[in-house]
């Protein structure tokens, strides 16, 4: 049998952020991003989640290499978790490797780690593979997509993109590359359909630029400035628009700084002498010659902008006359933490502007006619849509579909669906897929939270628990301890004491018609969950232990 | 001392949902809606949250009535918890009298209330308040505000409003009413804030006919619409559109049921004959005639709609070719529902229209141009923002100043505040406050699950929870029962031998150092908790029982 060209993505497919994707021929993988993803709110206790890598530690020996398309966490976030187990190169540009520095640092793991980085534009060779690199232009600078030539034909891979017309950069996404590998024949496009339910354009990041003026006209005290750490393009507009309204920025957070620092250093990032300012030389200057820029777009509940909305930061304390701009949008769950935070912004007598007020942030993502754009140019045969939600996909296959790509050439897949592609370029679903759930990282757990553990969270969660307590003399039968009662989350047990008392009562009760072992345990969890729902209709989690001695 | 009149909001004032406003003179208290908000998303376990009557409670015999401005969850969701303990007349409008009934009787509350229609425009004699009811559109009908005459002056509550030029049935915003009593001088405007930080007009209700109709004109399949089961005007729509395209209406859902029974009969809903058809008939006609109305547009998940994502209705399975459109907008924390039921909806085959793609929804509060005609009609000496977050009552308060209203004659207040005019019509916010926290219901208990309860449910949601057993010998101090470990949320216990096996003897290490008590449980709570978090880095709740026999 020919060896089958496969492509298997292991996250981002139907789902938000933890992007990776397998390219994989004969005895070779190569692995695109290694991302993380922000728990889903019935991912209880949950830190991040990962992509399951199994099926790379399987064929460890086959990897030649991650190739990191762009620095933010969706695609970087996961290799503090993955390299350790699997310490491959890594492949990135100049600001998305000072990216991976910074975290891998903070993981202690910099030392050991093989980065390797490559202009845009350069072409990696790993055999049998040849990765032609493409800017995109995407809410950081220096983001790439591939173009992988196989034995079997040319795979491109979009990054994250969008066609910017006016980048705050400058550099533009590759439409002459595009379509020179457009010409050339594309086996496969892999499309980045996170914003496949938006209408026409995305508007350019440099018209953020305009709004920003417009606040730095009207603000008459300082001005805070909240966006994400890594969005390099954003922190450049800001140090802008300050030059030209003659303001100082300080940078507060420690991720920022690293960023900042480290773009700076690598060029990414231009900022005349002296406009930035440490937090602590402030004071140096009146209100209105002063921008400070932070973390805490999604309200995150430590970060430094929350953390000044509710009077705890250490160093700012927000004052009637300060203006904020939140330059931020919210990832879905985040709601309602960023309007406790837009709230305690205006209770403390900000002036805050957040996007439903004025244009102060832009999508990094295509919209509807700039995902067209990208399959006209590269003309695929077949059309992988990735990086989105279920719905995305499905919205920019309709997409790719209403321009021309046959129905039956595009892949709409999940999570560890494998694409094949033989010699002769036919593509189909294999059977078989590779294992690809959501690794959910508490604390140092990788991977050992599962569903009963959530399940008994939740549980926990909505209704707390009750460990009824009795020891009994193990010859007479008789009660020695107890009956005894823990409860916590279940009800207010300070204003309960009938109902503790009740459920004492309905332990003696039981006791008293007889049975031992784990048919009276079972008994018991009965009675007393039947009585205590009948008394509250809430459903605790009981556990009753009964111990003879 | 001249007696005052008091302006006071127990709810939705700071918040959106479970409105209720006071306005009380002498010895003579109205009470204007009682409605209920979704908990947030840190109130685990909680049912519903409703506004603190205890300050009405202390003056029961003053209360004259509660006036409902319309029939939406936010405006009469407390009635069953409030009535019960404060049995006082209800006045509204019909439509709204009958979805009040509708509640009641589900509670088996209906025969001991006392309910009073009035037709909009109507003015009730409430000594020694006049209230003269003039209709607001809203995205419900038969919804009014209020202009409540008083000793002191009149006082103008704005309902939930917009100044719709094309409703759905066809009743404007009663603009001369609102111009009449401008022109005889307002004390004060309270007005709906919700939507003051959407800038320019909301649309009419009337666009999202067009709408329907493009999504109509395509579909080839059945049409399925989620909305609110209180959205009289949207559901008109859905069956007018249903009539131009020759399609019948079946209504799946209780709750929807009753509201669309109960509007027919009171003729707020006009349906031609045999167009809405009994679910178990809809196998009677080809999928391009039917459409099927529904909840869900919250992703709540025992709506219709989420068990239609789920397969998991019994009467409606989804099939490829049916078309899907989610005619609502997301409470802040649905998102994450929201979007699940989407995606479930595009993996059943279905076409899914919802906001992002299509105009299928608009909002029913004035956005910032109708606020500021609100204002300018009513022209009223002093400005109190209601039905907001406070971010939307700071921005409304800013709207208004910047049409005229003086600074000092704006009062910014949330729940509880107690702003104060006397005779000569000055007003001051009063130093004492109502209490006015919130409510949180669940299950029977009312108002039982606070600040305790919580912070357990949260604190088991994230970690779990861990209780360490051992039972002593009083004389020897010897264990003669454990260590057993029960432990849930906190680790897969089967797969954590060696750390529960651990646990074991930390406790026994402990127990060996001596020490009786409550000293000895306190030690052990210590030396389990840093131990766990040292092994796992989580923070499960520590219960050690330490029994003496």
């Amino acid at each position: 049998m020919k060896p089958k060209l496969k492509i298997i993505p292991l996250g981002g497919a139907g789902e938000i952020g933890k992007n990776m994707t397998l390219i994989e021929y004969e005895d070779a993988i190569i692995v695109i991003d290694a991302g993380l993803m922000f728990p889903e709110s019935d991912m209880l206790g949950v830190d991040i989640v990962i992509p399951d890598i199994s099926y790379l530690l399987e064929r460890r020996d086959q990897v030649r290499a991650i190739i990191i398309t762009h620095g933010h966490e969706d695609h970087i976030g996961a290799l503090p978790h993955v390299l350790p187990r699997l310490n491959v190169p890594v492949y990135s540009t100049p600001l998305t490797c000072g990216l991976i520095e910074v975290k891998l640092k903070s993981h202690k793991l910099l030392k050991d780690a093989t980065l390797r980085t490559f202009q845009m534009g350069e072409t990696l060779n790993l055999d049998p593979f040849t990765v032609e690199t493409f800017h995109v232009s995407h809410s950081i600078p220096d983001g790439v997509g591939l173009a992988v030539t196989t034995p079997v034909g040319t795979v491109v891979h979009s990054g994250d993109f969008k066609f910017d017309p006016s980048p705050v950069d400058g550099q533009l996404t590759d439409f002459s590359k595009l379509a020179e590998v457009g010409g050339r024949g594309v086996l496969a496009l892999l499309s980045d359909s996170t914003n496949s339910d938006s209408l026409g354009h995305t508007p350019s990041e440099t018209t953020i630029s305009e709004s920003f003026s417009r606040v730095f006209a009207m603000a008459e005290g300082r001005i805070i400035i909240a966006t994400f750490a890594s969005n390099i393009s954003r922190i450049q507009q800001v140090i802008d628009t300050a030059v030209r309204f003659n303001r100082k920025v300080t940078i507060v957070g420690r991720s920022m700084q690293d960023n900042v620092r480290m773009s700076l250093e690598l060029g990414y990032l231009r900022a005349p002498d002296d406009v930035l300012i440490r937090i602590d030389h402030m004071h140096h200057y009146p209100s209105n010659e002063i921008v400070i820029l932070c973390t805490g777009g999604q309200g995150e509940p430590t970060s430094a902008l929350v953390r000044m909305a509710n009077h705890d930061h250490k160093q700012v304390t927000l004052v009637e006359g300060d203006t904020v701009i939140l330059s931020a949008t919210a990832i879905p769950g985040n709601e309602e933490m960023i309007n406790r935070t837009l709230n305690n912004l205006f209770r403390a007598g900000a002036f805050v502007y957040y996007d439903q007020l004025m244009a102060v942030h832009v999508s990094g993502h295509a919209s509807q006619e700039e995902q067209k754009l990208m399959i006209n140019l590269v003309r695929p045969k077949y059309f992988v849509p990735i990086h989105g939600e279920y719905r995305h996909l499905v919205l920019h296959a309709r997409l790719a579909q209403s321009i021309g790509i046959p129905r039956h050439n595009i892949f709409i897949v999940e999570n560890g669906a494998i694409v094949e592609f033989d010699e002769l370029g036919n593509a189909r679903l294999a059977h078989e897929t590779a294992p690809a759930s959501d690794v959910l990282v508490d604390g140092i757990g990788v991977g050992d939270v599962g569903t009963t553990v959530l399940r008994d969270r939740h549980h926990l969660s909505q209704d707390g628990f009750l460990v009824a307590l009795v020891t009994l003399d193990s010859h007479t039968g008789e009660i020695v301890f107890g009956p005894e009662i823990i409860t916590h989350g279940f009800v207010y047990a300070e204003a309960s004491e009938d109902l503790i008392a009740g459920t004492k009562e309905a332990i003696i009760g039981t006791l008293k018609k007889g049975g031992r072992g784990t048919a009276l345990s079972a008994k018991l969890k009965d009675v007393l969950s039947q009585y205590l729902y009948q008394q509250t209709r809430r459903r605790p989690m009981v556990i009753p232990v009964v111990t003879e001695v």
